[in-house]
């Protein structure tokens, strides 16, 4: 991989042909314009035209035919084409994952959502009608562009009281969802070639999020035991990134979670090369045995950490709510990005929640949850025991992650098991690098325990199926 | 004003320079790093940085200090520095109308919003609790990236019916508000040095999205009689803009509405010259005496046209709903950056949407309020009469367009009326290219009769005392 810490003038040049082939404006196979041609178009030299061709000849983007110049490659052309093409054509180009999603499948285990039949959605609808007759107005009003203070202020004690988090009312901010959270301080935070770093493998979103804003990421191993704090250390040393985005707690996919000595000494290190820390803390209250270690967020006195915690996911996904946690001096910008996003969130929506935080459900439902999650957890670990595939058993979040047989890929797998309508998340989407090719992300709180076991079953029969020819 | 139809050297290291003075990584008359310094760092040639300098000269975003080199100029300086500087700066500036919209202002003409008290909330409140009877998972479920297929539908059914707009379910964008469709869509269409048409002046929102997003705006006058479609022609020759972002009914803030003849010329030469027309209508419901013409969007057979309708405004704008209307082709673009930005909009809010678009209510609920709107701008002009100020008479909208005495600058009328209390927004901020110096945007929809009266009179005294010193 090849990092710059300044811009080159020939990087420029390779921005603007991959912009515009991804963009269709050469269509697969097309010759591109020739080195003298473009060089006299962006009036800058051969060589530093020529430099961007080779670079995109070695990744593959386009290929040469003697004498007669650079062509664009069939697998880089942009999918529009295929369909019936727009006139003006987008920079952004439709993520694997989303595709993955729209497949419909009885064995679902690609969405890392919880079954709405576990979520409390009777008891939520009484609420809000409540909530209506409280706010009559409710309706007719907007919120204010960081979020309804009377929920913000709800929140503050409740960190206080479950996370030893302390918090002020000001130093909160309502998303819709958080997946809007990062997107938002992507926009507020990234220009095209500012560097930052990510965890391999990641959540797929943020990469797309992320790879759009055209960051250079650079690529930070997690495994079980958590990061190699000497490699950031350099990392940050050498290429001064702008933030480094991590999900510390059962980690999207693997499950792991990074130890408190390690997040400590992140912030430490956070503060010392002026990098921002983006925690992104989903699964926080979805443990199976031990709550797990505190948030780096609460380590965090110099103000360089931004805190994303989700609730939505796992009370009311209907009403897509995040909290975006961070000190004063962050905050301001984070409000400036929200204003330009969508100006704020439903204020229905907040009041709702709000309610609900105060509430004793919450809880309750909370500690019910647990236990129907850890029970699908370990459903299907019986039924994978016999697969002669790997994974670490996670202690919380809602997947398993799988290492396939070396001479199976996830994407050969996927295919194959989509005509028996199961599909799931090939571990290449999850790498910022597209490695992990052998492993596979396995959801297992979306479909109930008898579709699990039959879904699993299955899936472990098309897998055999793939592994045979090797053997024989 | 400078324009250039393909990238340049210097054009990048003037960009490089203004990012990082506005993210304030030099302050206030500070020194600039020499133009040898920065050629090293940037790998650029000493008279690429030279020429880049001197733009920033000629703009008045540096100063040069005989024999010492180049400093920020204080009026270009970031904003941050004056509060409490974070340690990670962001590249978002904060925008001036969302401060002046933070001003407490008991005399608010500022806020193109209804009073919430010309809104249907008591009605609305009551329907959600029948929303959450008939559908009682709703809290607990995704909409789909693309919005809920019922209300697509019932909105299709609508649009045929209200407006002669003949539109396919899967032509049809769910988002949270107008001013996400607007984000969404310069993010995925706008790249840093694209080149858009935008009306001067037009909705300052909009600009700030578009700035950020680095486009290179090009400024189209929007008159009474409506646009010059042959200066628009001959941009779109020339400079090959990616898009038009208009407002053509009832524009913000004018009020001004473009005839039908130039409506489908603009289609015409949105399809001669590929250029995207984005038609942003959210008044088109709130006309005084009669419909306004048919959208742009209805004589688009090609599909250049992407058509924001937004209703939350004059119904609920606690839900945060606005609809966005294109052919098949482009919003396969839309529906991918809208599973980037946020993956969907609050299933809740849309299905109480639904149920408002299928009852009678909403066509009486409209007809007051347009009654009760033109009551409001007709009182505000009465009292204006005698202001010696122009304006041309709105027939729709929320704003009335006025243009003070041409010594008075709308700025300086606003910094002489927040000690009154009172709030508007000035020219300036709606015009791209920050001139339109002496006129103001008054919105007359947000207080009631008295207020607006007691308001204008109050703005027209301070208006008189800025005047004096040049008449004697």
């Amino acid at each position: 991989m090849e990092l710059k810490k300044s811009k080159n003038r020939f990087e420029d040049v390779y921005d603007y042909l991959v912009h515009r082939i991804q963009r269709g404006e050469w269509k697969r196979d097309e010759k591109l314009p020739s080195v003298r041609e473009l060089a006299t178009t962006l009036n800058m030299h051969r060589l530093t035209v020529l430099k961007a061709y080779q670079r995109l000849k070695a990744e593959n983007k386009v290929y040469v035919r003697e004498k007669s110049g650079y062509f664009v490659h069939p697998g880089n052309a942009s999918t529009f084409e295929q369909v019936d093409r727009p006139i003006i054509t987008s920079y952004i180009q439709r993520s694997h994952l989303s595709e993955i999603h729209e497949i419909p499948a009885t064995y679902q285990f690609s969405k890392a959502l919880i079954d709405p039949n576990l979520l409390p959605n009777l008891y939520l609808a009484e609420y809000v009608k409540k909530v209506l007759d409280l706010y009559p107005k409710v309706l007719g009003t907007y919120s204010n562009v960081q979020g309804d203070e009377e929920l913000r202020e709800t929140l503050a004690l409740f960190f206080r009281k479950q996370d030893n988090l302390f918090i002020q009312v000001n130093e909160l901010l309502i998303t819709s969802g958080a997946q809007q959270a990062i997107s938002m301080i992507a926009q507020a935070f990234i220009k095209p070639r500012d560097t930052i770093l990510m965890e391999q493998p990641t959540y797929s979103a943020a990469i797309d999020i992320f790879q759009h804003q055209g960051a250079t990421i650079l690529p930070v191993e997690i495994t079980e035991e958590g990061y190699d704090l000497e490699q950031i250390e350099e990392y940050m040393k050498t290429y001064k990134p702008r933030l480094f985005y991590c999900n510390p707690t059962f980690q999207n996919p693997t499950g792991y979670t990074i130890p408190t000595s390690q997040r400590k000494k992140l912030v430490e290190l956070a503060e010392e090369y002026h990098c921002l820390l983006l925690e992104d803390d989903p699964f926080h209250d979805i443990y199976f045995d031990q709550k797990p270690p505190r948030s780096m967020f609460t380590y965090d006195t110099g103000g360089h950490v931004i805190y994303i915690r989700s609730y939505s996911k796992y009370i009311a996904p209907g009403l897509r709510i995040a909290v975006v946690a961070c000190r004063d001096s962050l905050m301001k910008l984070l409000i400036t990005a929200k204003s330009m996003q969508d100006n704020g969130s439903p204020l229905l929506n907040q009041k709702m929640f709000l309610h609900y935080f105060t509430s004793e459900r919450l809880q309750q439902h909370l500690d019910k949850l647990r236990i129907a999650l850890k029970i699908r957890k370990e459903i299907m670990e019986e039924e994978l025991k016999y697969s002669g595939w790997k994974w670490v058993s996670p202690q919380g979040g809602l997947n398993l992650w799988m290492e396939l047989p070396s001479e199976i890929s996830g994407e050969e797998l996927l295919a194959a098991s989509i005509p028996d309508s199961i599909s799931f998340v090939p571990g290449n989407i999850c790498d910022p690098m597209k490695g992990n090719l052998n492993k596979v992300r396995l959801s297992f709180s979306f479909i109930n325990e008898r579709e699990l076991i039959k879904g699993t079953k299955r899936l472990m029969e098309i897998g055999n199926t793939l592994k045979k020819p090797t053997r024989a």
